[in-house]
């Protein structure tokens, strides 16, 4: 049973919730990252024997979870729900990656926020004695995800500095009332924040005010202050949204800089892989927690992460309707015991 | 605390889980069926004076839950949590419905299951204590719906009589561990069922086997039989799927007849209204639960419901590319006590 009161955001877990399992498969380009050693599978091309890029993302999907049940020897019927979305339309990349697999299914759609939303569910019904094991995933694709929000990849069309490059990759973890860790902790939900901007090309600076109002309740709300985490790791900030994230949480009294990274600046490496702002996509964070920092942490490398992943909740109709870019942010404590 | 048991997809909530207030916003059309003066808002146009539909859908959100704060004398600082979704590509609807509540939001994707989802989640999180108040509730409109998933409007395709129409309207509930009831007792959350259906003008026959799945699988979790309940309700599978439903369920020894109804069959009069196979839409199920069910069992007219939103998860790209239609029920017990 949970701890929590009026007005404040942040859930303390009282039971054990612990991640038993991680799997990530990811493309070339990030095979080819500083990363690529920690993913479970790297694939050959974007289409990986499928005869379309979003027929290749629910294969991501599909062989990934089949991976994380390998890994922990369960089978579909030990698993009381999985947790996933997409980016794409209607979350095809979930329904159907996932329409096999026989467990029951809750939707979700967070954009890049997504696997921190899918954590803060799944957590939340283990630690209330509603599952015992539940899995949390999400994917995205660079090419599923070009064609859907920007323009044809055929059209070669330039991008700006600050636009981002798609992760292509499927990530996920089971959750567990048993299991050694690393266990969740704390779980911090977001609420959605729109400061105005409308540029689909500068998603990081969109979605940074998020990352800040979500990071900046946490510590309010558990009077944790950011020293006592190792690692403080917004989803896909990138360059230039890391940069203003960590301005304004100086300007909220809190200085996160000699902790604090953002999985769409560590997947790629910048110099050599022509990214420019940084990785971007569901996937991003997902490959990330699922392969970096699970292992990092099983070794002991480290032991407290605060895992923020940031969303930005616009579809190409809005923005054609020259409507602003809805962001959201969600927190969960990850922690060696 | 609940009672879960491996293998068993039925939550038994432990704790008092009420719905405490209920509001619903359509559409002329909606307004003008046999449900009309359950509604407590029939807008005199699709655009509500917006510039596009989707801005319609979008106000029909925001309205909707303000009315949801204020029949419960409620501010968004009391509510822990609003579960939201919709049909619009990125959930469009609730992300900008949404976006200036201020209250900690949990984006979902379940179709026109929506409802069900976002009750089941809620639920949990009341009955976990991770939350006192929780906002469930969705959308659907016309217009925007057709506009994304079929023909522009301005075409004039001709419908095929297995066709439904997509409601226009916004319906949800405050959940709350206070208040006098109805209360939420079990709740059965569906796997994906694909049948191999591809037509989109018969979503009611792709949809029927995931409500056969879940009905029955609550039926054998909880030993409850069809008898018990007064109204056995499901989603959207209007004319064809509903007796497809209450076929396929006959032959699993499950025989309904007597108590059983569609929300997509109640909301529109079919003969007068053109509608062809009856509503759909996240809309149809949330609107009638929060109007017609949820006053008739203020007033005790219905004591006993299982409530089924359906949800076709498929999208035009889906479709497109040859795919069949994943699909997806979850089964909520509301009752009097």
């Amino acid at each position: 049973m949970a701890e929590k009161s009026a007005g404040n955001r942040t859930v303390k877990l009282k039971s054990h919730v612990s991640i038993v399992s991680a799997a990530s498969i990811v493309g070339p380009k990030e095979g080819m990252g500083p990363l690529g050693r920690y993913f479970d599978v790297i694939i050959e091309d974007e289409m990986w024997g499928e005869k379309s890029w979003e027929k290749a993302e629910s294969k991501l999907v599909k062989e990934t979870i089949s991976k994380i049940l390998n890994k922990s020897k369960k089978s579909p019927a030990d698993i009381n729900f999985v947790i996933s979305g997409d980016l794409l339309n209607q979350c095809i990349g979930s329904n159907f990656g996932l329409r096999d697999s026989g467990i029951p299914f809750l939707g979700i759609y967070g954009a890049c926020s997504t696997m921190g939303e899918s954590m803060i569910i799944g957590s939340m019904l283990i630690d209330g004695g509603f599952a015992d094991n539940v899995v949390c995933m999400t994917s995205s694709h660079f090419c599923s995800a070009e064609k859907q929000f920007r323009f044809p990849l055929e059209l070669g069309v330039q991008r700006p500095p600050t636009a981002q490059w798609t992760v292509t990759g499927a990530g996920g973890v089971l959750l567990s009332n048993e299991g050694p860790g690393p266990v969740i902790t704390y779980l911090t939900t977001g609420k959605i924040v729109d400061m105005g901007i409308k540029d689909a090309n500068n998603m990081g600076a969109a979605m940074a005010p998020a990352a800040v109002d979500t990071i900046s309740t946490h510590f309010k709300d558990t009077g944790l202050s950011p020293e006592y985490y190792d690692l403080i790791l917004t989803g896909d900030l990138g360059a230039v949204g890391k940069s203003i994230c960590e301005d304004l949480l100086k300007r909220e009294g809190f200085n996160i800089s000699e902790r604090y990274n953002d999985c769409g600046l560590m997947i790629y490496d910048r110099k050599k892989q022509d990214t420019h702002a940084g990785g971007s996509g569901c996937g991003c964070s997902a490959t990330v927690l699922a392969g970096y920092i699970y292992q990092e942490m099983q070794k002991g490398n480290l032991n407290k992460i605060l895992f923020v992943p940031t969303g930005a909740l616009l579809s190409p109709i809005s923005t054609q309707q020259g409507e602003s870019i809805p962001c959201i942010a969600h927190a969960v404590s990850i922690e060696n015991r």
